[in-house]
Order: C-alpha cells, then sequence, then structure tokens
C-alpha cells in the first residue's frame, strides 16, 4: 500500500465527547448535498471549465527538455513568482530535496542548480540575494498568470535593468517566463522579444497551479520527479472519483473541516506535519483553504462572512510553543496531523550516554535521559506526535491524521491533489466561488493610485 | 526618535464600528485592574520573583570573550535547543543578519561561522544537516534550560557519540552548554566532565530567555552587537514603568489585545511584519503569546479555556495568501502590523522597461506596469501596507501597527523586551498564570512511558 489514507475516529463524539465531535449521522445527512456537489463538478470538469483537474495528464516532455538544457548552463535558479506562483514551489522543494540543497555542492544537487524563491520585495532582502548571485550564471523565472503582478514585475524589471548592464543583449538567455498564454504585458514583453516562455493555461487560478509549469518548471530543474509527482495525482484522481464522502478521501477530508466549522464552531485548522519535509505542505495549503473559502458572499449574493482559518503548525518544534494553547485554550480549533510512517533516514540514539550510568560503573544521576538510549529519532518523533494525539484526544480535541506511508513524488502529488479537491468540493459546501478573491483588490487599487499620485 | 510606537487608532470604534471597535471608556475601565496588575509586577520584580526583568542590565563580558576565543577555531555554530531554546535565537539571526547568511563566505560574515539551528528530531532533517558540516570544525551550544528536554538530550547524544569516534576524549571541545546552574542531568553532565557552560538565570523560563545566554551567545557568535540588543531592552524597561495604559506600551499592547478578545470576540491575533526580517519575531511572539496565555485554569482555579491564537503572516507575501481571509472573512481577528520607516538599502525599479512605451517609439501595451518605473521597492512594500490596512479598517477589520524608524539591535530589544512585558501583563489581565505550561506535561508523560514500554 502506497497510499495516503486519513484516520478520523477522533473527530467523532465518542472520542471527544457530543459537544465537540462528530456523529456518523453528520456525515450521512450531507451525503445528498455532497453528491449533488459531486455532479456538479464532474460536469464543469467535462466541459472544461475546471482545468485544473487534468493536470495529471499533461505532457511534461518540454519541461524535461528545457530543464536538461539549462543544467549546465546555470549555477542558479531563481524564482521571481508570489502567493500561487512561489508556494506550490516552495512545498515541492522542501518535501522532495536536501533540507540543505543550496549549501550541498553542485555534484551533491547532482548537477542541478541551485533554487531561490523570491515571494517578497522587501528591499534589503532582494538586494541581499542578488548580491550572492552571478548573474551571468543565473537564471531567472519569472512567474505570474496574469502578468501584471506589481511585486513580480518589479523584481523582473530590476534584474532586467542589471543582466542588461553587465550582457547588452543577450540578457534574454538569462530570463524564462511563465505566464498566460495571450493577457498581461509579460506575454506581450516575450512575445516582442522572443523570451523563452512556458504557459499557464487557461482556468488555472494561481492556488491551483502547482501542477502547471508555475510549479514544474523549478522542480524539474531542482531534479525533482515530476512524472513521478504526476502519477501520485493521478492516483488520487482515481479515488476522487467517488461521490461517497467517505470513500472519496476528498470529500472526507472536506466535510470533516466544513462540519467542525459549522456545527462545532472550531473556526480554525490546524495542519501539523511531523515530518519537516511537509512543513511547507502547510503554508501551501495555508493558502489554498484561506484565500478559496475566506469569503463574504455566498453564491446567492447573501453576506457570510465565512472561512476558516488555517494555522500552520510544525512537530515536534511547535508542541514546545503551541500545544500548550492546543490542549487547554478555548474549543476553537480542529487539528489535522500529517504523520511519515517509514522515513528515508534511521538515526539512532547511542546505547552509552556521556556518563555511563551506576550499574556500568559511573556515578549516576542518568535515569533522566536513559529511557531514550538505544531508540531512535524515528521512534522518537512518532511517538511524540502519538503523545500529542492522546492530550489532544482526551481533552476534547477533535483530530484527525493524514498517514505518508513514505515521502516521495507520487505521496506528495496524492496530497497536493487531494487538497485541491478538498477545496473545490468545500466551496460548494460553503455555497461560495472558490476560485476568486475579490478582497485582495481594494488594497491592490490603493496601491496603484497610490504609486501614481506620488512623485517621482 | 529611535523609540519604536504603537498607533492603535484603527482599533477604535469611529474607524471600525461599535461592534468591532474598542472606545476610550473601554481602555479607560481596564485602568484600575492594570493599576493593580502594575503593583504586583513591580511588587514581584523587587523580590526577585521576576528576573526577566532585570535581564537588560547584565555583564556579557564573558559571552563576548567566549564568543571572540571561538571565532577563529570553527566554522560552524549550531544550537541544538527546541521552543524557547530556539525561538528567540532565529528571532535575532532573521532580524539583525543578512538573510543569507550561511551563504556567505566567512570574510563577507566578517569571520564569523555558520548558524544553524536544529529545533527538531526529524531523522532526515537532522542526518542532512550533520552531513553537510566538517564536525572537528563545528561547535555545537546545546541549550536546555531543565537539563533533560528529550529532543536536545537526544540530539546531544548523537552528535557527542560521532564527534567521540573521531576525536576520542577531545570531544569536549566541540560542546558548549547553556543549562541551569545547578539542577538537571545536562548540568551533572557538564560538571563531571568539565564542559565549558553557560547559565539560564534561576526563573528565567524558556520563552523569556532572549536575553540570556541562551539567546545571547548564538548572536554574539553571529557576530550581533548584543550590547545594542540590552540597551534597546532596557530603554523599553524605562518606558514600561508607567503605570498608566496609555503611557506604558506594553500594557497598551496588552489591553488592546485582551480587549478585542474578551469584548469583541477576536479569538486570533494576528501579526503581519512588512519586513522579512522581522518574520521571526512573529513565530518567537507566537510561542511566547500562546503558550502563556492559553490556559485552562484560572489563578482561583476555575475552568476558564482562555488564550488568543496568535497567527504568524508576512507582508507582502500573505496578502497573496492571507487577506482575502481576513477582510472578507469571519470577525474573528485583530491585525498588529509591524512597519519599518527606513530600510538599510533602497532597491530602485528602473526608469526603463523592457518595451518602450508609445510616446519613446515602443510598441505600447506597457501601461500596466508603467506606475512602478521609477519608485522603489521601499515605496511599493509600505505603499501595500498602507493599501492593506485601509482595506482591513474600511471592512471594519480592528488593526494597529508597531512602527520601527528603522531596524537595528536597540529596536529589536525594544520589542522583544515590550512583547515580554505585555505578556507578563496580560497574564494579569486574564488572571492565569503566564509562567507555566501545565499543558504540555501529558504528552511529555506519554513519549516516556511510550519509549520505556518498548523493547529495543
Amino acid at each position: 500500500m502506497h497510499d495516503i489514507t486519513i484516520h478520523y475516529s477522533n473527530m467523532l463524539s465518542d472520542k471527544v465527547g457530543k459537544e465537540h465531535g462528530l456523529s456518523l449521522n453528520d456525515l450521512d445527512s450531507l451525503q445528498p448535498v455532497a453528491s449533488n456537489i459531486h455532479k456538479l463538478l464532474r460536469s464543469k470538469r467535462e466541459k472544461g471549465e475546471l482545468p485544473f483537474y487534468d493536470l495529471p495528464y499533461q505532457d511534461v516532455t518540454e519541461i524535461l527538455n528545457y530543464a536538461a538544457y539549462i543544467k549546465d548552463r546555470f549555477e542558479n535558479f531563481v524564482v521571481l513568482g508570489i502567493g500561487g506562483s512561489a508556494l506550490g514551489t516552495i512545498a515541492l522543494q522542501t518535501a522532495l530535496n536536501n533540507s540543505q540543497y543550496n549549501l550541498l555542492s553542485k555534484s551533491e544537487r547532482n548537477g542541478c542548480p541551485r533554487l531561490f524563491v523570491a515571494d517578497n520585495i522587501d528591499p534589503v532582502q532582494f538586494a541581499e540575494m542578488l548580491s550572492i548571485l552571478d548573474m551571468d550564471k543565473t537564471l531567472f523565472n519569472v512567474v505570474t498568470k496574469s502578468g501584471t503582478t506589481a511585486e513580480t514585475m518589479s523584481q523582473f524589471m530590476i534584474v532586467y535593468d542589471r543582466i542588461k548592464k553587465l550582457k547588452g543583449d543577450r540578457w534574454k538567455e538569462n530570463i524564462v517566463v511563465t505566464t498566460d498564454k495571450a493577457k498581461g504585458v509579460l506575454r506581450k514583453i516575450a512575445y516582442e522579444l522572443g523570451l523563452k516562455s512556458f504557459i499557464v493555461p487557461d482556468g488555472v487560478g494561481g492556488r491551483f497551479s502547482v501542477f502547471t509549469p508555475v510549479g514544474l518548471l523549478p522542480a524539474a530543474v531542482a531534479g525533482i520527479d515530476i512524472k513521478g509527482l504526476l502519477k501520485g495525482a493521478a492516483l488520487m484522481d482515481e479515488r476522487c472519483r467517488e461521490d461517497s464522502i467517505i470513500d472519496n478521501p476528498a470529500y472526507l477530508y472536506a466535510s470533516l473541516l466544513y462540519l467542525s466549522d459549522t456545527k462545532k464552531g472550531k473556526k480554525i485548522t490546524v495542519m501539523i506535519p511531523y515530518s519537516y519535509a511537509l512543513k511547507d505542505i502547510s503554508d501551501w495549503f495555508r493558502q489554498l483553504w484561506a484565500e478559496s473559502l475566506g469569503k463574504k458572499y455566498s453564491l446567492n449574493g447573501e453576506v457570510v462572512n465565512v472561512g476558516q482559518t488555517p494555522v500552520k503548525a510544525l512537530g515536534v518544534t511547535d508542541q514546545h510553543s503551541q500545544i500548550q494553547l492546543y490542549v487547554e485554550g478555548p474549543f476553537d480549533k480542529v487539528v489535522t496531523f500529517l504523520k511519515v510512517e517509514e522515513f528515508k533516514v534511521r538515526m539512532g540514539i547511542p546505547q552509552n550516554p556521556p556518563i555511563p550510568p551506576l550499574e556500568r560503573g559511573g556515578k549516576g544521576g542518568f535515569e533522566e535521559i536513559s529511557y531514550l538510549c538505544g531508540h531512535s529519532l524515528n521512534e522518537l518523533i512518532n511517538i511524540e506526535r502519538d503523545g500529542t494525539e492522546y492530550a489532544l484526544t482526551k481533552n476534547n480535541r477533535p483530530n484527525c491524521t493524514i498517514i505518508f506511508p513514505e515521502l516521495n513524488p507520487s505521496t506528495i502529488g496524492q496530497v497536493m491533489y487531494m487538497l485541491e479537491v478538498s477545496t473545490a468540493f468545500a466551496g460548494g459546501l460553503y455555497n461560495i466561488n472558490p476560485f476568486d478573491q475579490p478582497g485582495v483588490e481594494e488594497g491592490k487599487r490603493f496601491t496603484i493610485e497610490a504609486l501614481k499620485r506620488k512623485t517621482l
């Protein structure tokens, strides 16, 4: 079995009490609504209105060829992108590459370039990043679906200016663009100047774009097996063709969170991976869930102000930061653990500590840590997770666990595809449009107007 | 003026409406309670029961001498610590050092070692970190107040075992311990084996320990001006000697959050720095606020289950992830911006984009980004913050701003000291003990029992 699975018994009232736990009846009652949403989503998919569903089946030859072509030509690959143009890339990199990737030697990176993701416009941070890069040996991937994103286009113009001063018209060799196939000024620039470019398919929004060149190109450049990733996504697509809440993992997960929010007042959903590699999956999901479901208006135009607040946490680190609040604070949270069964490395704790215990001729006083000796970090991390699950459940805090048999391109593809389908489905449950983001327009207009007014 | 300041007019009802905003009367009514808490805190401080207050006035000569001594001897400095033993160090490093610090050359680091903070026990991540370190040239700082923390002591034993195999009894050269002066097995080991050690003062808990050797030693090793940091903390201490909620910035900030929670139902407090450097101050504060105030029992022994949930965010990045939810979702949040007035580098956006506009003989179509040209990332980041503040306020979402004239050791010392005092004071407002963490004990006992039961 190499499928991810969801364990949700700790969401139920017999584990966490009636006040906070769901009944199987709550799930059953949702099935008719779920079946309707399922029909609607299938019909939209068939009409080509939800193209994110079919991304697992795309041809990635051009991406792989281009990644191979640039491998020896560049030392650094820098993504200029923000939000949905960055979070998927960061999540894939953290999940599937060495945690010290940029500090490895080129041969330890299998010849792949270093990877940077510039997803902010802090002037100091951006200057510091540029100052460590040999510009001639750096390829910049400008990623914006609309082709007009203020932050990304500003970064692009700064980088263009610097490389042009260095190389003249050959600056174009150091830029690759990922944007809409027709719309936006970045596409226009790419077309007029003949820049290498990739396409973000029509109808795929930023937060659903990890399986387009937005996420796949940087992943391939960093040596990640993108075909394996898409195979995992396709596996999950097969499992998501059921309309049954219980059998369809994406619908199950969405239903658990939705019911916890609307029936039990759990306005906060915490995702806590017990694996460093999964840390940024939780950050990627935070955008997906928040921006898709945090909405003022329902599809009927009523003011609803809905949306669970997703919180990213990390086990075991945040046991020493957040668990006190989760166990003893308000009953306003539902917790999702991400658990890895087999880590790819075993890290044993030695049998013999620095001071030998009494019975081996030492001076004693060593009892406080002797229970650790001979075990491994692998055991410790998962037993601590069990302990946290136990403490939450005992204190009537609903929680569920997504289990990964191991971490590999397939299981990462599975979980990301599942969470995308969960989010689309949850849009139906909340009766809102999960694919727009009207609430960020006000701030954008403010910025444009303020800059236009400001004298240079 | 080099003091940080708090702007809070957008917390008030004339800006965000009566349902969500506070009245000046709400603040006035809290003053008698505040004055009592103030008296209690002062009296405890005078009796030496709250030693974190006096840390700004310590002598740091030994720390500075030791940092100078190891500077040329080691290439890497690795903190083994978790929670309060790691978060302050990470916050200081991100705030006051180059964002690419570990990728700089030794001379660019002014001869200081690289800095790693191993604050998790993921076996893969820990193995990957160790594998890039020349162990002989690496100094490990084992940081645990209790001297028994399972995660840290496991890491310590693994590292001890590896260095011992390499260097025999000279393994001790590569370890420096920061722990209690008398209690715990780590102190015993340090004493019996003659390891170099620093002391976490009595009565200073992990999350209040950034101004002890826990935070100061790694900071000094990485070249941070720790005297400047403490001077900033001392400056803030002076400003926190008032009992007036309006004049004492720590009390003001705590009161704003407390009243928003208890009077207006803002169960979530978001801290969003518009500065990459301040990113981990918000993570450090997340532990401080959550673990101190998330409590089941009041001081009278009543079940209260209190505690706001702190959320870390980052501007402008999270505008493309979380702002949709904050602007349109449930009215359950209060937002704190951190704003930097002067960044130490200016990053200008060029006057001339890749395609010249029509009037300069180009093909046009460039209007979508022309408003950016000639401005700077410095302007853009702060105007985007203004835009987000505007959008939140217009949608009746209370928010306040902590303003940093610039980022330097003094202003960082000021804000961290202020937030510690805010947290101690908020403990009084919520009538709970902000200095314990009983809710994490259950999980810890579970872990110990489970490992003891498990056969090797």
